[in-house]
């Protein structure tokens, strides 16, 4: 792969990669404000969720610097690159948001370029992703730690706009499409390996851009709520989680479990699975604004405590859920954070039964204004295929 | 996806996603050796090539603390881990090194963890690729800055072994028998992304783990030298780039370019290319122990320059390669370090015509004691296609 460039737009390039620019200058407005409030005089955001967050770009460099410098005065953001990464900005808003460009070369210091865009010894805040290759140069060069922008931006990015909402619906839509043809590719005498290419390819086809995790958890495998793919042959009566998802244009993600059983399952199994059922719908039903994160996990841990099955649910409730997979609010107890319209999260409930089965059931919820809306809307219970 | 997970090796996945086990008991001695003497008391390694490097894993953990301990003292490497994450350690050679492992749950402080096996107040070198999140607590625990872990390992990770060399020949191999393909997708009609998309699934089918880049640049397109992919037209008549490659098991990478032309080509543009080609050659030709990294570049240069071609070759003459695509060392104008048997890197001189058309040759080239091995074979001049 070539390494350096001259400029060149790709003008041509389709394009539903990001939303309309306006979206993008009222993020950073508000990023700046929030910055200021914070004490912070700037913000220095390179490659990752917080950089496509601000300005829809998908910028990937990592060992020379790119980086988006927002100032919290008032002055403009602009954006410190190298000369060979120009055209990646054909991509992202900065064009038309007409913000400052500042491309480097070789045997140019690019951390000085940063410092030349804020004030002497400035109160810095970097992206969680920043890679220690930079951070621990810009740390010499400003003499001082910057703190991390999280603080700032989690309260932007967790509160999802409905042009964010709408993103969630597509994925959500796009996950369902693929559960719906399960019956295609789970069957005795395939491995979990060979279901999950055929699901992988469906996950692309329904119109993701990356399939980023597929989880088949076949018999005592479905036990293992990490457990991901192996060579497992697929047996009549196996209870089998699948948890798939990936991002839809512009970078938003699916992220829905279902379990199913091959073949008719065992009245105990099936029992159990209804209950699951039940903790899960308690969940979504305890989502409301005011409502705390942890009420949320409160609720399906309670109603499974009351089957006996609290010692099975071994894991948190849920995971925030946009740029990135994981990400805030989390379903947790302890998370004493009051939910808002727009918080996009998981409800996952699990049990798990080591060597023998486990099972979960996961929609992606949005919080509305008096309860909370589900992107996913497969049914939800124990789905029976042919064994 | 569910988000913690109690212990479970996945025991039977197919591996030959590491090498055996002496080989990452060496590299952590030498790495080890190699810190002591740069006055470090402790390595710190999160996820990323440099871990895959030093102990097989795969790991790609963010939000919560993965770390490789490697003290210079000569006491054991230790791992620091969520233990929702301790299955993650099934892909690596952890377990038959018989390394110490401390998995941590939340509301343990991770950073503690890692303070408590390196001396008080330790000197300490960071991965490149160590995310802030996790870097500037770990500075303020510590109370001073890391270095970059770079300055030890690039020592190490430049000079391949012959495992690591054999992983480029079946990768060199695999990227070459999809350019041996590219009559079936190439032809007048089809657009640049219908061509990639083919170019994705033979890179898989051919045994690559992933397509990490594919571009096909054509007609004015091929005159960048970082263009991907568009909608564009192919035309009879079109010079088409094509430079391509990703990792093959246990994680090293290809990338080979080569210039193709749909129908006969102008007679002008194939002399031009006739000459790229003598300078891809001559650059090959250069590689020998011994030799600088700059002397190879120029051996490129200086012939492209002898035929007035010297202002359309806009980019350095190659770069490293191995667990990442683009590693030391640099093939590059100013770099003077010597040549040693074992180093892997690409020579790909190209040329360029803005608005018109340019051209490409990539191979990837290991020194051996009085040369070089190419890790590619396909025929280097302009491919003529059916137009």
């Amino acid at each position: 792969m070539s390494s350096e460039s001259s400029y060149s737009a790709t003008s041509d390039r389709a394009d539903a990669s990001r939303f309309p620019t306006a979206v993008y200058a009222d993020r950073l407005a508000r990023a700046a404000q929030v910055a200021e409030r914070s004490g912070i005089d700037g913000l220095l955001i390179t490659p990752g969720p917080d950089l496509r967050y601000l300005i829809g770009s998908r910028a990937d460099s990592f060992e020379r610097l790119t980086c988006l410098v927002v100032p919290s005065d008032g002055s403009p953001p602009s954006v410190v690159l190298p000369r060979l990464e120009l055209a990646s900005l054909g991509d992202s808003a900065v064009s038309e948001l007409d913000l400052p460009v500042h491309d480097w070369v070789d045997g140019v210091d690019p951390y000085e370029v940063v410092a030349s865009l804020l004030p002497e010894t400035p109160r810095t805040a970097v992206a969680d992703a920043m890679p220690a290759l930079h951070l621990v140069p810009l740390t010499r060069r400003f003499g001082a730690l910057p703190a991390l922008a999280t603080g700032v931006l989690r309260e932007l990015r967790m509160i999802k706009d409905q042009a964010e909402i709408e993103a969630l619906r597509r994925a959500g839509a796009a996950i369902d499409r693929v559960h719906a043809r399960m019956d295609e590719w789970l069957r005795p005498g395939r491995t979990e390996a060979e279901i999950a290419t055929d699901i992988t390819a469906a996950i692309l086809a329904e119109g993701h851009t990356e399939a980023a995790f597929v989880i088949v958890g076949s018999g005592p495998h479905g036990a293992d709520p990490h457990h991901e793919v192996s060579d497992r042959v697929i047996e009549s009566g196996d209870i089998v989680v699948i948890d798939i998802g990936g991002p839809v244009e512009p970078g938003y993600n699916s992220d829905s479990t279902r379990t199913y059983s091959v073949g008719e399952p065992d009245s105990r199994v099936a029992d159990r699975i209804a209950t699951l059922e039940a903790a899960q719908r308690a969940a979504v039903e305890a989502v409301r604004p005011g409502a705390t994160a942890e009420s949320v996990d409160a609720a399906a841990r309670d109603l499974l405590a009351e089957a006996g099955l609290a010692d099975v649910f071994v894991h948190r409730t849920g995971h925030g859920i946009g740029l990135s997979v994981h990400e805030e609010p989390y379903i947790v107890a302890g998370n004493t954070i009051t939910l808002e319209p727009g918080m996009a999260f998981s409800v996952e409930p699990g049990i798990y039964f080591p060597g023998q089965w486990g099972a979960r059931i996961e929609d992606i919820v949005v919080v509305t204004t008096d309860g909370c809306e589900p992107m996913n809307r497969r049914p939800r219970g124990l789905t029976v295929l042919p064994g």
